[in-house]
């Protein structure tokens, strides 16, 4: 006799189609139903019963992922953390906060602020992606130049494991040198190892006023010497680099004019602490120095709050601009000093396979991110385009690892890259995070099919 | 026939004694010999002999440990970074610094210093210790409330596995969500998962100018709400708080009149930034607030590097101070908003059992990190107080435990505690600590009976 759910499973076909998809849309949500868990314990009793009836598990946050780590397409129970956003205590005195893992990282932050303190992860998605999924893709976002990764800010971690043990794991605790760090392992896990169902994040005090610089570079080879000078001299919080071609499809799009001239090969959008006129008149003597140098061409310094976010928009933006133009996506990083090397041979590598494919650029590169966007010609069909990129994958990802990069730098593995992992991970590497998994997951419940290749799944 | 060593091994009685111990001295040296390698190829020639004849390896590094993780004590092997201290680059770009394990910590903090650069982790010990050691030990020091434990600063790492495997893990990447982060597992993993040989360590830019604000307070309940306070007004770099008696004992060495009113039950020692007059002032106007609300009793703020200097020798020396009283020590940490309540309560339990022991405190309580120092009463024979120091220890323990806390935030496991690591770790995660060991080192060469309690050694 086939044991009963635990608790109530939904299955209307809007919600199998609502709770089986993430912000991919390469595949096609199939889940057979959708848990909403309202406790940890509810999730041990979810986990025992799957083992029992050896059912798949699809732990599932806010779904912005871009990488199908939350997708549900082969008949498998999503585990929607939906019914599990409460507050579970804000602590002043240390300062940190513990949330249910089904909370909006968005409300973490509002919660944070309230208390006169600050959530810094922070990107476009922040509003409806949630704490769990945050801290199971280790997101990013674009202040990582300053605060880190989620990583960082995770104090302590409850997590329920594919053998439907609970780990509390750190505890909220500032130091704590008790072996393996665990914690660290279930970060960025992708739903494989464990569910998380409540977490205690740190909180910092809120950053001084902040200025924008928008700079218009000479060259490519301008932005990492700019980018030094910049650092040395002002507390910054972000450097986000994007190219003329993307600056053209925000202006395309919104029929705003770009504040710059509109030729330079590539701009930086600059934030920094703005606590007094001081460090505009050190922004100023900066970028004068960087114009008689030949590194800058152009720039506007944001004199208001107002300016400042007008000028973030031109980065915001680039996202939605290119949509329509169906962009084959890579979230890559290379070390630092590689950026501008590992820029230009990608650029010459996309230009001698693909001549008619325009390539867009954009990203962290403060942290050696950078998101490579090719468009669809016009004249391919979606199918045609699909195909070529999947060809120029892997000549991607060669020279990726050819300078020592990842292949993916903050939007995670998911069903999109687990094939492909072997680019930036060894085969010794690539074993041990099998092993590790299976004993995390005896039974292979927990998110079969993602983060790992599929001949390894079987070991 | 036994296979020879690739590499000769040292053997003379000084180098035993010498490189067997670290700076606990609860265990007698008794290594059998000692390898120097020079590059990570000859570590796994090394380990791929130990796997070979069974030999137990104990990776070395400064050796400046307080829990016996790199003591030698059975007839092993010691693996010595010693000849492996050279830098493979400072990168500006970053800023990082790649460097052979073996450099000595100092070493590393003065040439990212010569570079314009800053690495901020840092205790008394840094000047002997190495970089490896205090990768696998995750260091803390003086300024973890400011910039983390030794974790936060690790970019990569080059580990030989105890399957003479060569990781190269995270290569230096600032970001790269590419599965399991594995770094993080062998970071604190105390030598038993592999060798570091090799790390990438992110670098800053310098600190302003610290100026120093020294407090009496007028009770112990008053630390915490200071610490938010000051927190919230200043940018501090340090928290660190010590007890009136442990001021009476450096004072008593060193001869110096403590320059605040000495009948405080404690005190705190506050550095913050203080890149002009501005901040000084805000600091004595919080001074004079917190006076007024009753929770300082006494304070002085430096003016001068010099008497900063003056003022960090009172919190510095105090480890020396209690050094001939022989005392029985303990590295807690409780989350900060249980610091007072388990003061108060540790104290009362060793004064109920031991009323005759004299107990100092002091740490770094912005961390929630306490170091208990319980003194040997003059008139105890040794033997007789490590027996009672051995009963008293569970009780801590247990205490501990029932405030969430950690019975090592800092100083590891290594020897001392791993009998006691189920007080902090539940069962599963003991049990998969274990099994991830079992892992990296199927043959148990690597540091065997540190870190993990022996019952669980022979899964």
């Amino acid at each position: 006799m086939k044991q009963s759910p635990p608790i109530e499973l939904v299955s209307d076909p809007a919600s199998l189609a609502h709770y089986g998809r993430d912000w991919t849309r390469f595949w096609s949500p199939a889940p057979s139903a959708v848990a909403f868990p309202t406790s940890t314990q509810e999730v041990v009793e979810l986990v025992h019963w799957a083992r029992q009836t050896r059912t798949a598990l699809v732990p599932s946050g806010g779904r912005t992922g871009l990488s199908g780590g939350a997708v549900a397409a082969h008949g498998e129970v999503v585990v929607s953390l939906d019914r599990m956003r409460e507050s579970l205590g804000l602590d002043s005195a240390e300062p940190s906060i513990t949330v249910q893992a089904g909370m909006p990282v968005g409300e973490l932050q509002r919660l944070a602020t309230e208390a006169g303190w600050f959530y810094p992860v922070d990107w476009a998605a922040a509003g409806s992606s949630q704490v769990g999924g945050s801290i199971a893709t280790n997101a990013g976002g674009i202040r990582v130049l300053r605060y880190g990764m989620t990583r960082n800010w995770v104090n302590g971690l409850t997590v329920v494991t594919g053998r439907g043990e609970v780990l509390e794991l750190n505890r909220g605790l500032l130091k704590n040198n008790t072996g393996l760090d665990l914690r660290h392992l279930m970060i960025g896990s992708e739903g494989t190892l464990g569910i998380i169902t409540e977490a205690t994040m740190a909180l910092t005090v809120p950053p001084p006023e902040q200025s924008v610089l928008l700079l218009g570079f000479t060259g490519l080879e301008a932005i990492m010497p700019v980018f030094e000078r910049l650092r040395r001299g002002l507390q910054l919080s972000a450097f986000e680099f994007f190219d003329r071609a993307a600056a053209g499809y925000v202006g395309a799009r919104s029929g705003k004019a770009f504040p710059l001239d509109p030729d330079c090969p590539c701009y930086a959008l600059v934030e920094f602490d703005d606590p007094e006129q001081g460090n505009q008149d050190r922004a100023l003597a900066l970028f004068e120095e960087l114009v008689e140098s030949g590194l800058i061409a152009d720039g506007t310094l944001s004199q208001s709050g107002a300016q400042a976010a007008e000028l973030w928009a031109w980065r915001e933006a680039i996202s939605e601009s290119l949509a329509e133009h169906v962009p084959y996506k890579n979230d890559l990083s290379v070390r630092i000093g590689r950026v501008t090397q590992f820029l230009s041979d990608l650029d010459a590598l996309v230009a001698c396979h693909y001549p008619d494919f325009e390539v867009v650029w954009f990203g962290h590169i403060g942290d050696g991110n950078l998101h490579m966007n090719v468009l669809k010609p016009a004249d391919w069909s979606i199918e045609d385009f699909h195909r070529a990129g999947k060809a120029l994958s892997p000549k991607v990802f060669k020279l990726v690892q050819e300078h020592g990069g990842s292949i993916s730098a903050e939007h995670g593995v998911g069903l999109l890259k687990r094939d492909d992992l072997g680019w930036s991970r060894s085969a010794a590497e690539l074993s041990m995070m099998s092993v590790i998994r299976a004993q995390f997951d005896p039974d292979g419940i927990l998110n079969p099919g993602k983060m790992l290749p599929a001949n390894l799944l079987s070991l």
